[in-house]
């Protein structure tokens, strides 16, 4: 943990919070932490900030928080995925926090088989943790904003404007001669919304529809990678290209 | 599996092979081949080449090789490594290979727990199949070299020239300003050799030896990441500069 993230209702309108779960043991044990101590704290969804260590028990640790007038700004960067095999998605959670995504919409495809969505994985209860745990690896406060679609088409044609804020649409496509680089370079956006298949890839329908909807087809070179290797590689391209604006 | 991997002693000087493990299974029932078709095979450490079914059972398939005059060309960066959390080297392993890596060094480093190197996922054994794995899903034949060192000082001083071809060495850091794209673009070079540090990062030392010794810092921007995702980021980061060249 860089960070650690608390909920709004646990601090109290003059600064003071009282931890019993496992962050008490982290600051505690891990972080050995002492009264007068300083740590980095964030609201979740809100600012960053800092806790003065009060007291310390192995299973409570009182805190004096003062936060930022702000909250960090959004990472730049949404994400549609096909829904990959739980196991991935279940890796994929806490990486893709800790990279920085605004959006992510998880979607059904040709290549998606229909039991991936009856997953435990895929519940709130299951995931909030993970996306905090890669908040606060990252130090960020933000969680990134998750739906489901089980209807590929209906999503991209009357749902995507809505959904996402304009911005440049990227569809990861393993013939494409296109790089990352390239096509940030050449339409310089605020945001990036980035397409990502199934393992199989898309099907030619699939591809046609999103092409149609203003995704360019970019490559990440000739070795075909596995979901989750694939999309730190492409939201890392992202956001270095977004550095160099 | 988008490739099937050979060791060159299963192939009979006149093409033909017998497989009865996962591979089999594989060809069987999830590429549910039939005779007559084509699959992508490899020879491990070799070329790349074409197998056509001869016959399929559930438990073994022949298949009649024959293969390109010369391997694929290795990947142009090598990884020296701080040896992270079992858990996270577990994990690696694959992704590496995927992802294209000439040779891993693991090293020990301040930071680094000495009971990290007392696990079975630094056995060849465990390791070899993980880094076939991911060979198999990015198309190449070509295995990592892997090597562990328990000594820091010396590995840099002493060993690092002779383990590693020359090149531009670049370690991450995170404090370090500037960007990976821009250190390839001012140093183009054949090869790049990455380090990254523990989870801790590197201790002061530790850094003021590895500029010593001519790597360069690179940032990878405001979010810390866990050693796995960090790789992953910095080596896509890496080979998409050398798709540039």
């Amino acid at each position: 943990m860089n960070l650690i993230l608390l909920d709004a209702r646990e601090v109290r309108s003059d600064g003071a919070c009282v931890l019993h779960d496992r962050r008490a043991l982290h600051i505690a044990s891990v972080l050995k932490s002492k009264p007068g101590d300083e740590l980095r704290l964030g609201l979740i969804n809100g600012p960053l900030g800092a806790g003065v260590v009060v007291a310390v028990q192995p299973d409570k640790v009182n805190l004096q928080c003062r936060f930022e007038a702000d909250p960090p700004a959004p990472p730049a960067a949404d994400l549609l995925l096909a829904l990959p095999r739980p196991k991935v998605m279940k890796r994929l959670w806490a990486q893709l926090a800790a990279l920085g995504v605004g959006k992510i919409a998880l979607t059904n495809a040709a290549r998606v088989e229909r039991c991936f969505f009856d997953t435990h994985v895929l519940e709130p209860s299951f995931y909030r943790p993970q996306l905090l745990e890669g908040l606060q690896q990252a130090r960020d406060t933000r969680l990134p904003e998750i739906s489901l679609h089980r209807r590929f088409r209906p999503l991209v044609e009357d749902e995507l404007d809505t959904l996402f804020q304009a911005g440049l649409r990227l569809v990861a496509h393993p013939e494409a001669k296109g790089t990352i680089a390239a096509a940030m370079a050449e339409k310089p956006a605020a945001r990036v919304l980035l397409a990502v298949g199934p393992e199989g890839g898309w099907i030619p329908f699939e591809m046609d529809l999103l092409r149609a909807h203003g995704f360019l087809p970019v490559g990440l070179g000739p070795r075909p990678l596995r979901t989750d290797t694939a999309c730190i590689a492409l939201l890392s391209l992202i956001h270095a290209g977004k550095r160099i604006d």
